[in-house]
């Protein structure tokens, strides 16, 4: 039997389970609860969902599996602090209703293209499975659909790699990583990699240059070798490729000189996560549950999933409430405090909202056309200076500073693309945005 | 590749992962953190613990596993409620240490030997990774070893059984299961199997007849099936086999009458697992959320291991937190109390405190001469009535209603056997019992 767990990439968006159907099932005609995935003792045949991934992973299966990454594959905690949840205000009844029907009203234009929508329409349209918007610290809107509900967790794709970002940001604001140094002054056995002699400020902002085949039909294409080596289950005893994320880093080979040019490949987040264990000793999951969920007062345990020795997915592998998402969006926005509790020093948040470098961007993301990749963060450049990690499927943590407000998606939206899924959110973000500036006089 | 997952077998018992060493490492040499597992970034080669459970579940590598069970296999959680903790209140830091030190000091004849050991050697004699103790309802002592700390979580083994027991019993009590139904009533597809004419009662108090060879040189022997059944990996598209636990139970023969005898068997408690979903609609995890964990108000969540269809292991699969099953313990103790707020009928934990009928229970058990076993608990019929959860190395959750005293332990003792740890166990907590006794006239 091979395994080829595809898992690693499904997650972040850099192949997908499935090719998309031309026509998808509508968001309410997939809703897992109509699909009646897994029900029952036992579900029908055709109501299981099981591995592999190119079953569980597809649309319109993934609209419940995003919910339950962990019953399919190998996975570590990220722990809260059990004795302590920092609540987060909602304002009153009165304003909640009139603010959910307000924003459920606005209307605001596709990107590019003649098509009109209202938010509310927007929601399905993205295949939302949750929405939190976060206005002045408190919560002002909030909607569950699909597989979760407030006390549920969801994928959070490749929004993990700005996770990992930050805390890789943390730690050289300590000085605990100098951003100049080589990967090989850290880690010496990377050996000829071709992220030996990449600065760990390049392989943050992804501007390595980094050999990464993706051509399907060659099975000893880069992105297989590397789908196998993240595999966490028993591989064959014939099986002499590199197991786990960090033994596949090591056989990286260079394309190009880095440092030049822009190029998003998931292995980068990895070489992150292993620089962190490496530098504090601890699993990535650890120092996310020390530095982020602790001090955060998170509501729920998030957790990773992990390779088949316990590394935990630095590039995609993060399961978290939307909640406490949005107490992280709530810490990026107030440049590193969570009311008034500093748990990020401001600098990180602030190198963060630097954002990157422009024109290194390039052309390759059509509905990013003014943005930018630096930290592990996107930014927009927009007139609000807005920021976001995203993920695919329709993964966000939205900041707007100027208007003050953090908005948290999960999706599952069917395409694993999210130039497909932009032109329909960002637009509505923005629109948000506008109407809450707009109530300035209003106080709640 | 031919996957034998036989984890549902090491959990319960049944079988070892590997045959015990003539003389294994003491507690403090085989100490997790002495053994430097899974340290470092990577790990050295002979300190990485990974699939299969042949390697991952035998000793001394369990001693870590048995905290990180969920790094190796697909789970389920088992959800507390997130916004309140029952708070366990302790006794005043000087009663505190005087209990520490008196206990400690107890000295108790090691069951059938001549040798004597105090409270205090006993925990490393048995491998201890946590232990507390509670008395009227407070915790008076409490320490952590091995891979244990008070956030940490560590498997259950068979104590799972008296969950799913304890759940089985609630809804006998509720009338939604009639504890003489036969299975086949309740689940006609179990087909010729020789549960389908036991009744619940008999599954309940494992005294069905069922056929289960652990002739473990036949490769068709029941005990392989069930294992690669059980397993949550993808299996080979040639596989024909039943997959899961419940596919497995459809094929069990039958040896002998059902009623007369008591054997303990863990299919019983899978069985039990099915009954529980198929009238609830519900997973055997979110029953326990439902019904124990969130009344309960446990600190941390908990989580049970799950087959390729995410049925949890309801024999076996359980890892919980220490003080979480002190709660629980608690609830046995006042009957279905917690603090004065009523989390089960104490219909219900009067029925498991009855016990099992002492002359069916037969001779198996040589450090249990008077024990029984109903409702998938154990009773040990002594002066005090002492009744326990238990499971293989070393788990227990020991309830003692006259000594108003509740003590759970984890451990990871190098034999799958509690025939072994028995005698360095019970004697040691009926010393404890009769030291509480005899401090009635204190209050605390």
């Amino acid at each position: 039997m091979k395994i080829l767990l595809i898992l690693a990439l499904v997650l972040t968006g850099e192949i997908q389970a499935r090719p998309s159907q031309s026509s998808p099932l509508s968001a309410e005609d997939s809703d897992p609860r109509k699909m009646r995935w897994m029900m029952g003792a036992p579900p029908a045949r055709d109501k299981i969902i099981t591995q592999p991934d190119s079953v569980f992973f597809s649309f319109p299966k993934l609209r419940w599996s995003v919910c339950n990454l962990r019953q399919f594959l190998p996975t570590k905690v990220i722990q809260r602090d059990s004795q302590r949840v920092t609540v987060l205000p909602i304002v009153s009844e009165q304003d909640r209703v009139r603010f959910e029907d307000r924003i459920d009203a606005l209307t605001f234009p596709v990107m590019d293209s003649s098509e009109k929508l209202t938010w509310k329409e927007s929601l399905g349209r993205n295949y939302t499975d949750g929405i939190l918007i976060l206005h002045r610290n408190k919560l002002i809107y909030e909607k569950y659909f699909g597989c979760l509900d407030q006390d549920a967790k969801h994928a959070a794709m490749s929004m993990t790699k700005s996770v990992t970002g930050l805390l890789t940001e943390l730690l050289i604001s300590e000085g605990k990583i100098n951003e100049k140094s080589l990967i090989r002054d850290i880690i010496p056995e990377i050996g000829n990699s071709a992220f030996a002699d990449a600065t760990v400020r390049q392989v943050l902002d992804m501007t390595t240059a980094l050999q990464f085949s993706e051509d399907y039909s060659n099975p000893k294409a880069d992105i297989w070798i590397y789908s196998i080596a993240a595999s966490p289950f028993p591989k064959p005893k014939s099986y002499k490729g590199p197991n786990g994320y960090w033994e596949y880093l090591k056989r990286v080979k260079k394309a190009g000189k880095h440092g030049e040019v822009f190029g998003y490949k998931t292995i980068n987040s990895d070489m992150l996560g292993w620089v962190l264990t490496r530098v504090t000793g601890k699993p990535l999951t650890e120092l996310v549950s020390e530095k982020l969920w602790k001090p955060m007062g998170a509501e729920q345990d998030a957790y990773m999933t992990v390779d088949g020795y316990g590394v935990p997915f630095a590039g995609g592998g993060l399961t978290a409430n939307l909640r406490d998402l949005g107490r992280l969006g709530l810490v990026m926005l107030n440049r590193g405090k969570l009311y008034n509790k500093r748990i990020l020093p401001a600098s990180v948040v602030e190198k963060v909202m630097e954002g990157g470098d422009r024109a290194r961007f390039g052309s390759g993301f059509p509905t990013l056309k003014s943005g930018s990749y630096a930290s592990q963060w996107w930014s927009f450049h927009n007139k609000n200076e807005a920021f976001a990690a995203r993920g695919v499927h329709g993964q966000t943590v939205y900041i707007d500073p100027k208007a003050e407000m953090v908005i948290v998606r999960f999706a599952s939206h069917p395409e694993a693309k999210n130039g497909k899924i932009d032109p329909t959110s960002l637009p509505a973000y923005e629109a948000v945005a506008e109407f809450l500036m707009s109530q300035t006089s209003q106080s709640h």
